[in-house]
């Protein structure tokens, strides 16, 4: 940050704590004067609960929705007796607003946002700041950073995750976009997220749709730890035929080892959660059908642009639609056969184990290869992402907040220009001593019939990434043989007529032409 | 097709067989009437061979590229003493075509194409034909459909496949786009296409870019099998130490059963040549990174964007861009470690015989997965098309071209409205014969540490698809916990607080509140 941004920093702290002091001795809004420190617009569950997050922290906050009936409720319940102030309009909210005034937008990403922008345009003086808070995919970031520092407008993508508990009580926030805001939302930013070990779960990202992108790959891995906990759920449901309460026990141990996270934590309260109308697992309930329409899909889109392996979210991702042809799935069923599952009589806790290792190095695939898109990403569109940071951000918070996360912060402290997570120590022996459980875990799956996609396609990563000769040599000759796509020859075996880093075409038949596909590619 | 259709179509017919007889008869070519049947731009290998092949089979073909010198070198060498005239400028290549124009584009997909229509525009007039030939993206040819309708220019966007050979010999051609088009191009096409069991390896696809969509499935369906073979190849080399000559052998087998395919016999053939210049494999000297930037990926990003589980090609794609990360890999081999592969001892023959299992099981579900997202996209950009003419176009001329697809194409016409491969009889039995060896070779391979994303994702596939339930329950219920995003009920367990078909949210933790989250997904 430049001398100057870091002046105005502390000038806004400063101008923060008078404002916070005078809320706390004054007890009521003035409402001639500008009192509002920032503003948002959005009152679904997310948006109502940063509002009230932001209110808890000193700050005042103003809420208005596009239906304005929401803003009322709001205010006769929820928001009641806090520093919250009702906009009726536009105009209103931006009345209200302290300069450079600050307005978060958490509303359905697309269209929303560029209406919404347009309709606060009238209203904002240059320097003003909009904070998008939304799932917006980042190209449209890219696009609003460029055409609001054309108009003067600081325009931040901020990535927020925690979901509905999360933006009540401290999220992950991840900004991005036109570093001059930083400045003057780092305050309130680092004051309603999380904590991990006593530091705030939001940095500033990077430029442009940055912070977006990196929510965006947060999301892809969400997505993979999912799946992959189904997995889990799934083996140790049919696999040994443990009861939901049995399954609650075993999340319980697990939440105390390297798995300790969120997820794995709401997973045990899921399965221990009965319906209140007849006290049976809800969980047995619910329908197996998932939506897939989100970030988890543009990250896997965006890993295949870039040419990343990231195949975990991948999986998962189509694991996703697999389970929305519930229908077809069912039909399936009748006809399609598969082993029989018999009923289990092994050792249970060492099964149980075996399985922890297999969801353990199966997450550290997942990162590594999130990670792998992150680093890929900053060389593509040339930003500067700092990781130890990233995951900081992920260590609380989100979704993804697990101690897992902080073993990652510390792998990338200690070498910031870490190649791969693979290649840390800690993670190094971690999936070493994790891959003789995660190798019979994946065994009796397919022994079973069960599908672990997700484990699966870890550990083919897994081999394959350590794998310093893989078998596309042969994919190269094929390509040759039918198109003429040349190859390459191994450095060593080159030779005076194989010359290294040259496009080779062999007329393998002797019936083909010598010409090469310089300019037709299949 | 309309009778009108039918009626240009014989009428056209007959003028073709007319200029074949004169072009026999007389043996040369006038250079004051237009006498070129069809004209093709771009000289590489594939519009080389196209045109020869065009000229086998009696058409005039004018030849034109825009470094003009490959024309001339061209008619001096491959194209001497044939049919085929050069063009020297595209009003030169115009002014040689009979009405209406017939032109062929062979050139890089993207701008070249539009580049090239615009320079043919000019002289081109209301009816004539503009074929592309080329790789293009499929909603570029919906886009240029419809431009040139508006021209009273036809377009055809036709996906080619059979490389360098299939282009000259005879190659699969799947034609979609202005309909007007097919009657003055069919015996074109069919002419110089391969033949499968007396049918022209050419149809009439549909609509707009739906021909260059089907081919983006081909090249899909191709990168898959590509990999499935790798993975084959892998395991017998590294898994059984077989020499090349000897894996050469288990293809020459393979290729008499129901593997008997283009791709299995090329293998053969590259597993067997040797390096002229020493006499040693060439295909141990060809450097394992492969590229990906092409029609693969195409694919795997319209079955994310379609929401169709077509795991294999992901898992194929991805493939690719590891087999790309050399160097890296290279650093990981050092580190990472994984069992030892110990001498072979086992029963040869019986592991070869479930390898050959595991590659046919998975190449069903590949294809399975194909005809899904085919059936998907024609419900999706509304196209009609034919499954059973699509699996023809694919049984010869193509790298895909099998025996298996014969079978592909008799499952289809035996049920044209098949909502799964894996329903058809012939299918359902081969799958259930094949899965012992399918599931006995991916165990091998993850007990040995030899990777194999391919066979594993397609086995994850078939368990999952057969599974009446799956573990997204789970999913949706996490989903609901931390996002409030709501989840349906089995219908079995609908109740008169959980009701069949309501987005039902619950308060998991009796904290959050009770706002769902309706306009915001995370």
């Amino acid at each position: 940050m430049s001398t100057e941004a870091v002046r105005a920093s502390q000038e806004q702290t400063l101008a923060n704590a008078k404002v916070r002091l005078a809320g706390i001795a004054g007890g009521f809004i003035h409402r001639d004067t500008p009192s509002g420190d920032f503003g948002l617009i959005g009152l679904a569950v997310m948006g109502q609960n940063l509002i009230l997050n932001g209110a808890d922290h000193g700050f005042t906050v103003v809420a208005f929705n596009r239906t304005v009936s929401k803003v009322d409720s709001f205010l006769a319940n929820e928001a009641k007796g806090k520093s919250i102030v009702g906009a009726s309009s536009i105009q209103d909210l931006c009345a209200k607003l302290k300069t450079p005034r600050r307005v978060m937008l958490l509303v359905k990403a697309g269209s929303a946002v560029d209406d919404f922008i347009e309709a606060l345009l009238p209203f904002l003086e240059k320097g003003d700041i909009i904070i998008d808070g939304g799932n917006s995919h980042f190209p449209d970031s890219n696009r609003r950073t460029q055409y609001l520092a054309g108009k003067g407008i600081r325009f931040v993508g901020a990535g927020v995750s925690g979901g509905e508990e999360g933006a009540r009580t401290g999220p992950s926030i991840m900004p991005g976009g036109n570093e001059e805001a930083w400045p003057y939302i780092k305050d309130i930013f680092q004051s309603i997220s999380a904590k991990s070990d006593g530091e705030a779960c939001c940095e500033w990202v990077g430029d442009e749709g940055s912070g977006h992108f990196v929510k965006m790959v947060h999301n892809g891995i969400e997505y993979g730890d999912m799946q992959l906990i189904c997995e889990a759920y799934d083996i140790l449901k049919r696999g040994i035929g443990l009861s939901n309460k049995e399954i609650g026990d075993v999340f319980t141990e697990w939440n105390k080892g390297v798995l300790d996270s969120f997820l794995i934590e709401i997973t045990r309260d899921i399965m221990y959660y009965n319906d209140p109308a007849d006290g049976k697992p809800l969980l047995d309930k619910i329908l197996d059908s998932a939506g897939q329409k989100g970030t988890g899909k543009w990250t896997a889109i965006n890993a295949l642009d870039l040419g990343m392996p990231v195949t975990l979210i991948g999986e998962a991702v189509f694991a996703r639609c697999l389970s929305a042809q519930k229908a077809e799935r069912g039909r399936a069923s009748e006809i399609l056969e598969g082993p029989q599952i018999p009923p289990f009589t092994g050792d249970k806790k060492a099964f149980i184990d075996d399985l922890e290792q297999a969801l353990y190095a199966s997450k550290i695939i997942s990162y590594a290869q999130g990670f792998m898109l992150l680093r890929e990403a900053a060389k593509e569109y040339k930003w500067k992402l700092a990781m130890p940071e990233i995951a900081l951000m992920w260590r609380g918070g989100c979704i993804i907040r697990s101690v897992f996360l902080k073993d990652i912060t510390k792998a990338f402290r200690t070498n910031p220009q870490l190649e791969n997570l693979l290649f840390d120590d800690f993670f190094n022996k971690a999936i070493h001593n994790a891959q003789g459980g995660w190798r019979r875990s994946i065994i009796r799956g397919i022994e079973l019939g069960i599908a672990t996609p997700c484990f699966s396609t870890a550990l083919a990563f897994y081999d394959g990434y350590r794998s310093k000769v893989l078998p596309a040599n042969l994919l190269q000759a094929q390509r040759d043989y039918f198109g003429a796509h040349t190859f390459r020859v191994l450095p060593e075996h080159a030779s005076e007529t194989l010359k290294e880093g040259a496009d080779i075409h062999i007329n393998w038949t002797g019936r083909g032409g010598n010409v090469s596909a310089s300019t037709y590619l299949a």
